[in-house]
């Protein structure tokens, strides 16, 4: 019995309320345990405490599991009829043996009956309403398009100084190519036709650089972009069709044209701001070397990019005015908090509580590239972005010497390391500003590009298209990744065949249940073909889906005649680098 | 290697702020891994992200290590230059195998370079200090004394009806001693004298029965102890002479005669009260069976303590005005959270800000009995009754089957559960109102009475003696672990070897920082005795005292010449059952 293996606490996402009535508890062991039954009770069944108390709970066979790289997660969802349960896990190994998992450590069954000792089950003591984690229920619903405001496109018909021909190659930061609000009021027809329904905006408030991660002005549209009325009515129109829309919001540091930053630096330590970043020491040293030095500290070693202090209830206050308007005035549906893991906890409740009591369905996104269940159980974020998810995809892809399995162990981890109710509101994605672009990472192969595309829209969570995307656009890492976006050759049709892949896999989302459900499995009807991935889909009404995506480097016979979805199937053969989906139930 | 052992992840305990600038990294390994390397560095170190982004972490070897049952416990504390840090663990195993572990997985530490696949190191993003648990300072040099006011003292002269005479014998819950507020008052001095530093008061507001915990009226002094006067008499008094006073909060549910319960019984749904409990059912079905027939909510299925609706903004509003009343009216330093478990987080969060708000230093005590990890992570208490340690010690003695390893392994758990903050305010006990006392679960030996005692008294946290148990006080199980407290022979010096004792082991307590100290380690000198704990305790000053407890059925020769306490100890050799305390740095 591999017994160190074994892990629960009544904490994280071992044990939690999925809603109002019901309990989801999960279990980690090791390959040897073959059965696992959950043993639970109500915690006063046996009477309050003391010597006479005898306890004895319900057995329930725990049938659902997920494989990880090193453990069976065995998780099951029971309904404690007084809204509190006390319980234990009966185990059963591959050699025979038995052994019960308490709270304060391992017990031969025989041995629970032992009075002569204290012993401690697991309890979940209360299941309040106030503390549930609820995530806004239209998320899963959703396809997002991120924009890059500079880049995506520029409809107003003006000159404007300073900026460059609209090109259709490599580029840099600095460069301003005069995309606008305008044009992606232009766009939303074309968005809409692709089949997505939430638009996500890169910063679009008044800022130095041409990515606005350095804002200068939280009020105020850059008028790079247009105005806040042109803003209101992106928002306004994008809601008439039907979009979602959501603001990139940058409040873990501000530029240092920020009101703020300027009265320090024309004060010093006299400023009423000056506790509104991190400044150690004062007047500071040589530029560019400040955060290193000490003096301050910033976003990474970005002295330009000031860390705001988002442990002072005033920074607190300011920001929760900046987003109140932002709902009030702008109607967003949604934020996402950039650099979101230096902000205060303290500061992301305060966030939870202002934005959800202005809108209750709105939905808070964390830019999170790591384990991110610190900000998730606590009313913080509704979801991070999804990065996990994406490594995990592309990784597999990236290096052919991986199989189906290590596939399977890895996207599995990322759904078994947050709440259900997180798992279905994730944001997931495979390239954005911050990335390669998609099909750099798959090195031009078209056939790579579209599988992972295809399985990151059959994940559980809201999958994000990157602007260009659709048509394959290129580029490496930060700056390439942010190129214009390529109209002319779109509309002379150079793209079709892409675009159109997209749109079906879109289309495919939409219209079928399975592919938003929350409920997945890693089949292995193929085990001599270690890279020819399987994936069955359920929803909510059993309805199954099964999706096949050939990896490996031969044809591969499969007999379907209805298709949901095909690449590169034809004669009931599916050719390397093809992908197929069809119903289950049908045959 | 057993990879499945090993467990680590950025939350709960394995990874946190102690304080504002050090972080505390601890990971979970299995007894087949000989050394850890923690690799850690600046996130940042490497640039901020894409394609050509190198980091290479120091290394530090980590040599603190707990044993637990199944697991070694290693931990380390680090200081990030820049309040941030990305790490990973490098392992070596028995058999000479290395692997290194990161966030999404193992990896042989030749693929660390390898550009191919994507890889996530653990990250801890930043260390804010309003997110930094802070609990009271003043806590570990407490000794409490836990006093139930029926059974305490009386202290007054008057008559009072309903009482019955003050006897040594059984007692039933129903039966009224006429313990009171002016009897503790006359009592101060004795506590003084035995060394007590913090007043532990079970309920003492208006209540039906004897216990109080069916409260009535939270702002008015049950008669039966005294007035509001006498409270805050109590109160000053006990300040004066050093003292530290706790009160018992029962707010998870009210006594029937609490006016908004009264109310809802007059005015049924049309009580503006109705929300403020969890009824399902009105008018209620027969009584007793109220909780059961799901009418409402209750705690446990006691009709006449309604649970109260602690997820109702009004009921926290109440009840933040009732300790606001509590902290100025009375000017008490601590709080007991009665059934704190079932409460809502929500409220638990207010309460901290509320209560921290008043005084910065109050201590908040949860009465929890199972792992309370996510009620000391997120600003609710400071501190849970610890009585997993409890059992741990307990356990030990009642089963002479246990070894020493087992006994270290289960103190350990203990300590390795919760943040360091959280060890250091821990309130350890061995019994209370709640259980039988010490020296019926002892089978009335006193040196296994006294060396529980001794190794409670030598554990982090902060210990508590049970009114009576200084005299060895008996009882059975509630109602019977609530007797008078014997005065009578106590003042005719029947217990005075036994109280004496008791004073010599809080009085090294105080005077021996190495007592108090977080910083503990089971020794194995005499692994041949397997019942013969060692325990090796260091100050922060690298002062070392050990303690030797004889468990074992026979003599041991231990050669000593300077005892700081000893118990049945002479001529160089610890009889069994004999308490042995030495500074280590003499020899």
């Amino acid at each position: 019995m591999n017994l160190p293996a074994i892990s629960h606490r009544t904490s994280d996402n071992y044990c939690y309320a999925v809603n109002e009535d019901q309990l989801i508890i999960n279990l980690k062991t090791g390959y040897d345990v073959v059965s696992v039954e959950l043993v639970y009770a109500d915690p006063f069944e046996g009477g309050i405490m003391g010597g006479k108390w005898h306890w004895q709970g319900q057995r329930l066979a725990i049938p659902f599991k997920k494989e990880l790289e090193q453990h069976i997660w065995w998780t099951t969802t029971i309904t404690p009829e007084f809204k509190r349960c006390k319980y234990y896990f009966h185990l059963k190994f591959h050699d025979g043996q038995e052994i019960c998992y308490l709270e304060d450590g391992f017990l031969a069954p025989h041995h629970l009956e032992d009075q002569a000792t204290m012993k401690q089950m697991f309890t979940f003591p209360w299941l309040n309403p106030i503390d549930v984690i609820k995530t806004p229920s239209w998320v899963h619903e959703t396809v997002w398009y991120q924009i890059f405001p500079d880049r995506f496109a520029n409809g107003s018909k003006e000159h404007k100084p300073h900026v460059k021909s609209w090109q259709e190659g490599p580029v840099t930061n600095e460069e301003i190519y005069g995309g606008d609000l305008i044009g992606i009021i232009h766009k939303l027809d074309y968005l809409k036709n692709l089949g997505i329904t939430g638009l996500y905006l890169n910063p679009i408030f008044l800022a130095q650089s041409t990515h606005k991660y350095d804002t200068t002005d939280y009020y105020t549209v850059d008028p790079m972009f247009g105005t806040n009325q042109d803003l209101k009515d992106l928002v306004r129109q994008a809601h008439q069709k039907g979009f979602k829309v959501m603001f990139d919001g940058v409040f873990n540091h501000s530029g240092t044209d920020f009101f703020a930053w300027q009265d320090i630096l024309q004060h010093g330590r006299a400023s009423p701001y000056f506790d509104w970043y991190m400044i150690q020491n004062f007047p500071f040293l040589e530029q560019g070397h400040r955060t290193r030095n000490g003096d301050y500290y910033a976003f990474a070693f970005v002295d330009t990019m000031p860390k705001l202090n988002t442990n002072n209830p005033e920074v607190i206050a300011y920001f929760m005015d900046v987003v109140t308007f932002w709902v009030n005035e702008f109607d967003i549906d949604a934020l996402r908090l950039d650099v979101a893991n230096e902000i205060s906890h303290y500061f992301n409740k305060e966030l939870h509580r202002t934005l959800k009591s202005l809108k209750p369905e709105f939905y808070i996104l964390g830019e999170i590239w790591h384990d991110s269940i610190n900000w998730l159980q606590s009313h913080e974020f509704d979801s991070v972005m999804n990065y996990p998810l994406t490594s995990a995809i592309s990784n597999f892809w990236l290096d052919t010497t991986k199989n189906k399995y290590q596939l399977g162990h890895q996207v599995n981890r990322c759904y078994t390391m947050y709440m259900q109710q997180t798992n279905n509101a994730l944001f997931n994605l495979l390239d954005s500003h911050d990335t390669q672009r998609l099909i750099n990472r798959s090195k031009g192969n078209l056939d790579i590009f579209y599988q992972q595309i295809f399985l990151l829209f059959s994940m559980p969570g809201s999958p994000c298209i990157y602007y260009g995307t659709e048509v394959a656009l290129g580029g490496e890492h930060d700056p390439d990744c942010r190129r214009c976006m390529p109209w002319q050759s779109l509309e002379k049709g150079l793209y079709e065949d892409i675009s159109q892949t997209i749109q079906a896999i879109i289309a495919l989302r939409h219209m079928n249940a399975c592919m938003q459900s929350q409920h997945f499995h890693f089949e292995n009807h193929f085990y001599q073909l270690p890279r020819l991935v399987e994936l069955l889909k359920i929803d909510d009404h059993g309805r199954k889906i099964r999706i096949i995506l050939n990896a490996t480097d031969q044809d591969v016979y499969i007999e379907v005649y209805e298709t949901l979805f095909c690449h590169k199937y034809f004669n009931h053969t599916l050719a390397s680098g093809g992908i197929l989906a069809y119903e289950v139930n049908l045959y």
